[in-house]
């Protein structure tokens, strides 16, 4: 699919493919969805054997275009360009790598503000509330769509994490290998609060209308956004890249007033006016549902080493000193169930200031990691 | 004021008092704001030479209700009950204790739902931003109005650290010991995003109408609580009081709903309501905004040892290992300023898991730090 560019190291110029389910996708609610559509791209060349093949998941707001431009005059690579193309950590010289966007997504693939065949209209909030394991299982399909049987490796930061793992546990004879970055095998507390504050914001928002609107809530989304970002910032990187700085610089004063008088404020503002016009208010809606539910163990009554224990192959587990969102302490309990189940495991807790974020800046220290990782992973050919 | 009451540790019942300026109040912003009310409650006796009085301070959402019970009926005691009374740390055998509403407040002192003599009409928006030093000034004037030219101490948590701290910078002369507890010096660049967004909230929610509701603006400020109160709790706390638990216990599975299905969503929920019950909206924007814009240093460039270099009273500084609101290398930061300017300082980071909240729960370990305190604070007269 990708073509080749004189450029080194991109994958060049690459399209969005769409697959249409023909049966309909059952979920752990109970309830199925008909004509489901998942939107992915692919890089590289899948091997005779089908032997190379990595699924890459990405994180809440990402989508499907991980590496390489839709255009020669688009700007902006793919989000994960660093770290995909020949002679990278995903290396497109040896690898087939696979980006899909998730079911409830709204970047290609179906989501609440896509059509239900069955009224005509938009889901909005008829949709129903879908798991990361519902989003595993539909791209099962795609895997099988694609002529693959077992991912050499699935991998996946943040909420991609959360897929990567579910992908071991749901299907382990389809997984050869297993790389989660930042992320954890089940929700915290308090990511399950600041999830409730955000959907409050955007349900508050007049805008939302129960979800069918024809304008976004942006005020809303955008205040969701904003929250979350803090998330993903730590208290070290801000109070070094933003301080107590005021916006007008040198400023003598304070403005006294309600607008934007710090420089973090006026950051946070454009973080969120930039998100709401690629992102939909109904998908984080769902989405951050998905990732409250998302508990690896539920399926072992909470014990997540036997919820692992049918996955034997190597882990890379990597998690940042400063990331509080998903702190080390929930790798680490990955880690110590791995370890019990006897699995290989490869972790690393990489020292940064820059907080949960650090997954997508870190490329150095996480790409050296994920080279290894993938260049010593052995293949275990599907029974 | 306080009548005795045969229950032992409780200072009775007790009654507010409204202390109306006659002259305007100057504020940082360049306004002044007329005819200004603080209410306030006193426990214990002034002695003669006035030697004995202790202002303390309350955080965002307090009042000037203490201590003790304002009927026999009243079921709940004032704030910090636990602290103040006969034979307390807050030892009012011996000492004089004052607490007053911040202006700016919405229990009693002037703010912003308080009427404009200059218009006849609430101010709301229209009401000037205010700082942590306005607030002190306004309590100066009382401090006056009570007979005192000094306090024995000024002390407070969070916010009212804050204060406590701004005391000594405003009127050095007028302060013989400083108790400051889980507070910072400046706030930092996390603490103003958080404050933005919980401003965002209240003022897009559609009852907020600018400032000028008859009715609060109720699901908006429920999220800016439920935001605030997320930062005071510890991810540890967090995981051990509520966890992952749903809920219906014992629950069989997930709700599939965006309704209230972790117990952590319902308890937040309803920490959000009780709030909207008893505190405004436009107070929370405006005392958010003064928490903001409260840096210590400000007087002096900057530099916190030269903008503490008036104060020569002894400190009492103390942290706690889970407060991530006001961690505890901000109380370190204020300790070295402290020392490098000689002053006497006890500091304590008490280990305690039960993060920001910390302030008002490890009643005992803090209880002993204040008595003891309290009891060697040398007096030094007013010259």
């Amino acid at each position: 699919m990708a073509q080749e560019q004189p450029c080194s190291g991109s994958v060049g110029i690459v399209q969005p493919s769409d697959y249409l389910f023909e049966e309909e996708l059952p979920l752990d609610c109970g309830r199925s969805l008909k004509g489901v559509v998942i939107r992915y791209e692919t890089y590289g060349k899948l091997s005779p054997n089908a032997d190379n093949a990595v699924l890459v998941e990405h994180a809440l707001s990402g989508d499907a275009h991980l590496a390489g431009y839709h255009s020669p005059e688009d700007k902006k690579p793919g989000w994960w360009d660093d770290m995909v193309g020949p002679g990278k950590p995903f290396d497109t010289n040896r690898l087939f790598i696979v980006c899909s966007n998730i079911i409830g997504g709204c970047s290609g693939s179906t989501g609440p503000r896509s059509i239900d065949p069955d009224t005509g209209r938009r889901y909005d909030m008829d949709f129903p509330i879908i798991t990361i394991a519902d989003m595993v299982r539909a791209q099962e399909r795609l895997m099988r769509h694609l002529g693959i049987k077992k991912w050499f490796c699935v991998a996946g930061g943040s909420m991609g994490g959360m897929l990567a793992l579910q992908w071991g546990v749901s299907y382990p004879e389809a997984v050869n290998g297993t790389i989660a970055i930042a992320t954890t095998a089940r929700v915290s507390s308090q990511g399950i609060s600041f999830n409730w504050v955000s959907r409050e914001a955007i349900m508050n928002d007049q805008h939302w209308l129960d979800g069918n609107y024809e304008e976004q809530p942006q005020r809303g989304l955008a205040t969701a956004r904003m929250l979350a970002h803090i998330t993903y910032l730590s208290d070290e990187s801000m109070n070094h890249k933003f301080g107590r700085a005021l916006q007008e610089s040198p400023a003598s004063d304070y403005d006294f007033a309600f607008s934007k008088d710090f420089r973090i404020e006026s950051y946070l503002a454009h973080q969120g006016s930039k998100f709401v016009e690629r992102f939909d208010a109904n998908s984080y809606l769902y989405i951050t549902r998905a990732i409250d539910y998302f508990d690896l163990s539920d399926c072992a009554e909470g014990n997540l080493a036997n919820a692992l224990k049918p996955v034997a192959a190597p882990f890379l587990i990597v998690s940042f000193s400063s990331d509080w969102l998903f702190p080390a302490y929930q790798s680490k309990e990955l880690v110590r169930a791995l370890l019990d189940n006897g699995n290989d495991v490869t972790y690393c807790n990489i020292q940064s200031s820059y907080g949960h974020d650090a997954f997508l800046l870190e490329t150095e220290a996480l790409g050296s990691l994920i080279s290894s990782y993938l260049t010593n992973l052995p293949w275990e050919p599907p029974e």
